[in-house]
């Protein structure tokens, strides 16, 4: 054993310590590994060529053909699905490892394969409302951007519809009371496209962002119809009240509440659980604390 | 055939109702597969380790091999570019489905061979002054980044510079009406770096951004020679006309002019067709929505 | 030899012209290739599944088996380690081709070799430490976003995390006085998250960046213990010096240093090298660039 | 220039050489690459999935979702035989560059895609029937080995299945014509299971061969119903006529004729244009040129 | 829908019916996927890395990290084996897909999954007895050839040790009673070197093969020690009784036992239950199937 | 730790114990890792592509851009190659570890290195003298096999000239004194085609295998011009002597010399430094170990 060995072997034993892996460390209880970050995209590439046909996925997809591909393309989802969120729900007791070993880790496995396959179910079969949403997505990116030639060029390389496929599908699993992954998903799009949209987000139809890097939507955000977005915009909390240990207490609504046909333009920030009012348009750069009533207008002074 | 079974059928028929997938639904055409991001990042790379050879690239090469290297990834670049071009081609016109079943399909797929083929042979030509300018580039971001250690820092890591390659190679496809492609490569650019610059967008020598994430650059946007930005500018549109059916009009002159020599600072926004004078200096987090006038100095109240 | 194969063969003969590709031509000297930013990924995963084991990496690992996980993964660390910080040392000297060529090129590259090695052990010596540091940020993490559920959810997911895993080991190596590469990895950060830390940046314990996109913080910059970021803030350079020959001067101390306990809120630009006293708190989408003394809050106008 | 690239340029230089590289040279003709190994492995795995559903492919299938996966691997199949069938045609005149410049290119690849769509479709249309006779060589490989537990072992690991699968579809390639590929297909198989089948041959119903490395089968070999053969066998010319220039004249029945009911044993070779007569029985390492009459059995002396 | 679709529609209805698929169609059952050849062959993979350390896996391994690798090599390797395991019980029932139904399925899992880590743990208790064997086995092929080199030329790249070390393991499996995997385990190993060993075959130690191709050696075959094969040797059954049926009746005592010290040349064919004594040398060519008392030479005639 | 994991560490540790590893354990040298299979099959791909350009590597390549082609293959080529005789040139002292750790470790690597280098040049300078063997091989292939078509079928799937390809560079390198490369090389065409010629064996012009599976080719053997062989046929040893310890005598001729113009067919054995003479042919299934005069024809009896 030469030199460096030794070395290398004082470096694992102090790093192996419980004093230094402590909460950062994550054992294996078996059939619980986390949601694979790999496999949401897959799940991510199914769920956009179930969305936009022939743009997305296989392109060799015609009329005659669409029904094989969306049954192999659902039946795939789904399959995948249940696995993640198993994962997801394992994820969410994972202080609980005593606990686990007490009862019978069968039991425990097929009550979560259970419910996980409950929830797969039910995001199936929302995905053609969700659909119907994203189409007014894209015809508000299309009528909001001069620059776009046609909706083929939008849906296949404009980052909002990359963005709003993600977030929509991360909401209903929100909704699902599926954990870990909604945030998981959105953090994907939040590092492809530099948007920020917590999955607890409510956003309306027909939404757009236009360029999108930096712009941040928070948890308890609530959006109306019709609402655009640019780059840089912060849908924020402004700060938030802790509990008596210091500790800051979660589910508070503290993200501003944006009512229908707003525009927000670069950079502006928006924060607290402040109303900014039907129709009002919001100048860059500007930041704000307070309501705005309907259909102002605020620019920077 | 199992419960679940039963309720994926029936949302695969939803999901292939016309009324559902109209407008989302690429149908294909033999021949006319959509432009594939796989395919344009494989160019990206025969592009840089074309511009900046042993940096990227096969890295064993030398005076006497050059010459090798070259000519396999201008030959590779050039058989991939017909391609891709051919496929933004077809999409062009693909709402003209019924048209292109009444022609010969063969026909048309000979005519944009054709076209495609003497756009890539065009672009080829374009390579050696496209590197002339990139190394102004390269210049410039050494000069302005008392950080930077020597060029092959520069060209090796900096964000700037990855832009730039994609940005001024999808100009040229710009000028030489390449569908949908030009669009794609700024969004793979626009992924990577956070810097969304419209390949229509028109830029001269020596420029550079330092830092980048969240600059916008609008597609009417002229800059001159050496000009200057940091992380968070927007060269942006103020608003834009709507045409009597209220769809915003398409071609109109929105974006800002910027002259010669000018430093625009971080998140400064700079809004409509106004222009910032020769050798200009703009603060951070500005908003201007009116000319400056040539030498100016304009910084946050 | 067809018409395009001429042109193409006019065009590699511009191409390898030592006028066009001087400054942007790396040639190849045996035994120093560039550091690989596709090994350097792999150095990162390496480091993320040593830090939080179970979270990253291999998720099979528990209690009894944790030392053989930490062994290997550190050994191939080590491996990997050296080989790129020779590569990022022959780098260094990349302009002295002719004088590689004087000396005997092995004796070279034996003592870059021996240096090489020698910076690899000294960094595996300081993963304890690291860890240790790591520990605070995700509980500064944690405490500070109300919508984090748990440890699990902040080390899993979190773009902060990612950023801050990068930037303390790039800023070990840039201690070590490791050349290029501690700048490539802050770089695949900024690309991955949206958030620029220079290597050289000193950051205390305890620190956070609530969303992340578009932060720039400069290579001089000092920051103390319990400090929190929002989106978009700079803590970049003012303006610069210039030598006798225009060029900026190297090695200024040109930004700023914040003190202990402060917040900045989105999109805040602080310029140049001031100091932001302790506890200090300046608003969203202002412009600084003076000192501000501590327990301070600064507001938009 | 270093020594060793002076002496690598002269190496290219002699390898260029028309003489150095003739007939071993096959030139690039747009639109005209050689069929390619590995796009032939996806169709024999599509060709596999199709044939025994849930064995090979993907194994998420029941009876609700058949027809889906039956549908998107037979589409994907059919594109991609169209392009391979394609590659066939044009290789098959690769000796006529000449003539090929002196038509209008575009015409003969429109004229050898049509070729190439009806022959994929005339495959289509007898996969059920090919899938009839496998399902007889299925039961004959389990009936033959009493150590096969069940028809899944012998589909999902046995290589005569993987060998006839293979050889079937390359025989109905070789009776629509196709060029090349069916060899193509028949050495994949050959070097994936050590057994040689000429696509030529000709071979009934209910057929196995047990262990096969080394069977060795001819081109213009004929081979009735319920026929087994062992490891080693060949059934081979002995000689073969040559014509004037001393070249062997194509074409000739060279090969032996294999009657219903026949064993033959390990290594056993059968040579020429003989007749094995129905229900003869071939004992292993013997060597027979001639005609066998019905119900013999041969053994070595 | 174009002609073709509706014919693809046709073709596909036809492969879809019950009565064109049966028995050749493996309907998914949750849980249940077959046994996938991809990881077995990761699995062979980890135990070549551990039966051979250094040769195989991770290079980069020393005296004192020796453990470390072997730890995390075993732990992957039972992780592994336990899937895989748990999909051949699965297999080996699949016919009874409706008493699979009709008890409870998650039972049904939750039972084999206990089987399978039982006899996942088994196999790794067995490494160390099966290293011991196949380091005669090594030495053997090295004693045998005078082309080889050394021992580690052997176990680099003889076929023969890639072959026994694929048979010991699946030999083990196969006396820990797991079904289909010794099979197919066996398969890739005829696949990748042509020689083709029943995983119920009893193999002494000390054992060696030269060359390899074509060897076969049946499921009952009893070899002792120290024996050596030459290629194209055949160890088969000459023939079977039928049951009443006309089926094979499974589990007859049909192949050779080759008794200490023989040695059988290449291409020889030793059929049916008889028995090869003590040092008898077998010529090549030759074909037996009677006795061969202890001692004797056998050559062709 | 649970129960596993105890009885996991203990087989950790039984398989750590030098007396289970010994012989069967390479230890690590710095900069001496074994040479790569999968490096070696990439230089396999190099060479087919720089002998039979267009038919193997980049399809697109004509006669204007052959140079550039055949310059970069060939430089990847060298540079690979220096790299993996350096690892074979470790090998072969592989014993001799201490040794290596008493001299200075980077003397011996520059010294394996400058040797590498040498032989590798070696090999590059001997390319166009191979293709010329190699073109004589292809025409054999054509005129021995009716079923040939053209050149092209021959070179793109036949496998006797995948086997020389490999053979022919192995046996360079054989000459060469390069260890333990050529024979890795020659096991990975026994791998895909079955048939295993030793690279040391000497083989003229013109020289063809029909089919090929089984064949083996000894050590020593010499082969004439003009030989044709056919599948199963073994030129091998009969026996040999062993030294005073009982160990086979290394280097002793012990394989056949087979003149110019010999046919040899299906599973014939030729053992024995025996002679076959000028223009004999040895018929199927014949076992020979004395000399056959020129001219001479032999059957099985």
């Amino acid at each position: 054993m030469n030199r460096f060995t030794e070395k290398m072997n004082a470096v694992v034993e102090k790093l192996a310590q419980p004093q230094s892996c402590r909460d950062l460390f994550r054992e294996y209880n078996e059939g619980a590994p986390l949601p694979s970050a790999k496999v949401l995209e897959e799940i991510i590439e199914l769920v956009r060529s179930i969305m936009f046909p022939g743009y997305y996925g296989n392109c060799n997809v015609n009329t005659g053909t669409l029904r094989f591909h969306l049954g192999v393309n659902i039946e795939r989802l789904y399959t995948l699905l249940i696995k993640q969120i198993q994962a997801g729900l394992s994820f969410a007791d994972y202080r609980d490892v005593a606990v686990y070993a007490a009862y019978n880790k069968q039991t425990v496995i097929t009550e979560l394969f259970r419910m996980a396959t409950a929830r797969a179910e039910a995001f199936i079969e929302r995905l053609p409302e969700m659909r119907r949403i994203l189409a007014t997505d894209v015809k508000a990116a299309y009528d909001g951007d001069p620059a776009a030639k046609n909706f083929g060029e939008i849906i296949s390389c404009y980052p909002i519809i990359k963005v709003l496929t993600i977030y929509r599908m991360a909401h209903i699993l929100w909704e699902l009371e599926v954990p870990l992954i909604p945030r998981m998903l959105t953090e994907l799009a939040h590092s492809e496209t530099g948007v920020d949209i917590h999955p607890g987000a409510q956003i309306g139809e027909y939404f757009t962002i236009d360029h999108g890097t930096g712009v941040v939507i928070g948890e308890t955000t609530i959006i109306g119809n019709n609402v655009k977005l640019y780059q840089g915009v912060t849908l924020g909390a402004k700060s938030f009240p802790l509990d008596a240990d210091g500790n800051p207490i979660k589910g508070i609504l503290r993200h501003p509440i944006i009512e229908d046909d707003v525009i927000i333009y670069s950079n502006a920030s928006i924060l607290g659980r402040i109303t900014i009012g039907k129709g009002a348009v919001i100048g860059s750069n500007v930041s704000i604390s307070h309501d705005i009533p309907a259909g102002t207008t605020v620019t920077q002074k």
